[in-house]
C-alpha cells in the first residue's frame, strides 16, 4: 500500500494526535502525538513512535517499560488531521501500570455490558483456539 | 457520581481532544475537541456537543444530520488532557456519510479478524435477544 504523507494534516507546531487502540478488544488505549519523523519511524518498524511535547523529542512506547505497541493497522480520519492506530500492546499501556490511560470515569451508565459479554467470548475463543 | 471539570486540562486555546468510540462494537469513530462549555453540555443533555475550531462556535453532533450521539460513558486519561467519549451512535459520525471518519488506510496486515468474529458474535447475540 503506498502512502503519501502529505495526506496528513500536521498542526502549526507539527504534530498530528494519535490514538492508540487494542485492535483484538477494542479497548482504546491512549493518545499522543507524532510528527512526520515519528509517524515515518512507526510505519518503519512496526512499533509506535511519538513525540514528546515536554521533553521535546521522539519516544518509542515501550523502550524503557519493554511495553511495545505492534501495529497491526494504522488509519487517518476523514480531514487528514488524527490518526488511529490499531496494535498489539505487549504490556500494559499507562505509565501508571493500568492496561488504558483512561481510568477515569466521569458519567458511566454502565450499559456497555454488552462489550463485556464479547469480551467474555473473545477470551473464550482465544482459550479453544489455544487447546 | 461527582466531577470536577478542574480536572480536565483545557489547552491554551481551552480545548481538549475527545475520542467518540461506539461502546456496543468499540469501533472508533471520530475525534473532535471540547471546550468547557461544550463538556458540561455533554454531561448535560447526555448528547455530544464540540467546539468547532473553524467555525468558532460549538456545535451538537446531530443537530443538523439527525445523527446523535448518545453518551453512555464518559472517562479522562491519565493526565487529564484527553477524553474518552463512549456512545450509541444514532447514525453515521462522519459528514461524508462514512460509520466512523477513519476510513483511510495506511497499513492494515488485516490480522484484526478476530474482532471481526467478535462483531458477528455480538450480531448474532442482538438477534437472539430481539427474536
Amino acid at each position: 500500500m503506498t502512502f503519501d504523507v502529505e495526506n496528513i494534516k500536521f498542526d502549526e507546531i507539527g504534530l498530528v494526535p494519535a490514538i492508540v487502540q487494542n485492535i483484538e478488544t477494542g479497548k482504546v488505549l491512549m493518545l499522543a502525538y507524532m510528527n512526520k519523523e515519528s509517524l515515518e519511524k512507526t510505519l518503519e518498524t512496526k512499533t509506535t513512535w511519538f513525540y514528546s511535547r515536554s521533553r521535546a523529542q521522539l519516544w518509542n512506547k515501550g523502550e524503557t517499560s519493554g511495553n511495545f505497541q505492534v501495529v497491526k493497522k494504522l488509519s487517518y480520519d476523514c480531514d487528514g488531521d488524527t490518526l488511529l492506530v490499531e496494535v498489539v500492546p505487549k504490556g500494559n499501556a499507562c505509565h501508571t501500570g493500568a492496561e488504558s490511560c483512561f481510568y477515569n470515569d466521569v458519567v458511566n451508565e454502565n450499559e456497555g455490558k454488552q462489550r463485556d459479554i464479547i469480551h467474555y467470548v473473545f477470551d473464550y475463543i482465544q482459550k479453544r483456539r489455544e487447546n
